[in-house]
């Protein structure tokens, strides 16, 4: 995990897009603020990155994996499939209570791009999918009925409720947890002892 | 509903900025575009409007009322509580499977904004607010336990769903309507003779 491989200019660019794009949207922020909060020129930009639709699907990439680890539990923690399931949607609760959250940045690249096939929008679904895929593992392990067709549906809530919180600029009040536990319950996934 | 008294370049400009901002996004068209779709001068624009970001609220506002009725049901048909909210679910699988369908106008306008007190986030919410009334009265007329909370869960069914079609470029397949139906029999909604 050493960075002696990596380019200072690229990580730097790749941190202030992540950052600026999630709080501010990727058609909203320009190119030439973008280096300014990078430190870096517009021609090291384009040396290292294609485009800026480029740049927005790398850094995407780049924070998506910690993005989603804030919400799934590790495999070897000993809860139940269905507390696992309920604690993305209590880490979503309080995230969405607190300051500083800008809604999934999977949901709104994908809104903002007004295109599946951007490149941006395609790693956007991959790690949307990885959610969908631990929920449906999980919902294996519980013994639910359609795991499948559960996970997707659990995955609508989780991104509903991220747009709710947006758009009201406001917690959820519990509405997340309980819509998913009532998913769980119909689904008959295990209750635990 | 005569148009006489209304301005035709005002007309223009509202038609050209809902369809341009809702199928490639606010930020993404700029101003020259919009104008051109109108046939409008800059200088019209800005003599009818303060800036793009009312002419963005103003067009949702244009719009909102027609995109809310194609989902909802007018009072005066005998469709059963239940079955008016389950409609507002089967129109958005349809929307959802049909070309042109780029999500929900005010899911799409919020997340754009970045900031719930855009004049364009608060139209958009103001809309989604109407949404959720219209399940709540559903919701009590059919006797569901917690009917605000239940309409509150709904629209986050709703919006998640409109994402996952925007994020996938596909239909719901039913998932909106499965979800959805999971809500009402655990809510106890009066299930129809």
């Amino acid at each position: 995990m050493t960075s002696i491989s990596k380019d200072p200019t690229r990580e730097r660019l790749l941190r202030a897009a992540g950052e600026l794009f999630y709080r501010e949207g990727v058609a909203t922020v320009g190119v030439e603020r973008l280096c300014q909060a990078a430190g870096a020129s517009k021609r090291s930009l384009y040396q290292l990155f294609a485009s800026k639709d480029e740049l927005a699907a790398e850094s995407l990439r780049a924070f998506g994996a910690q993005e989603v680890a804030g919400y799934v539990s590790p495999a070897a923690t000993d809860l139940t499939p269905r507390a696992r399931i309920l604690q993305v949607f209590q880490r979503l609760e309080e995230r969405a209570a607190a300051p500083g959250f800008h809604g999934c940045p999977f949901v709104n690249t994908a809104v903002e791009m007004h295109d599946a096939t951007h490149p941006a929008s395609a790693v956007a679904r991959e790690f949307k999918d990885r959610l969908t895929a631990y929920f449906e593992k999980q919902a294996k392990l519980g013994h639910a009925r359609h795991p499948k067709a559960l996970a997707a549906q659990l995955t609508m809530v989780f991104d509903g409720a991220a747009v709710r919180a947006v758009m009201r600029a406001a917690g959820l009040d519990g509405l997340a947890v309980r819509a998913a536990t009532t998913l769980l319950d119909a689904a008959g996934l295990d209750v635990p002892a």
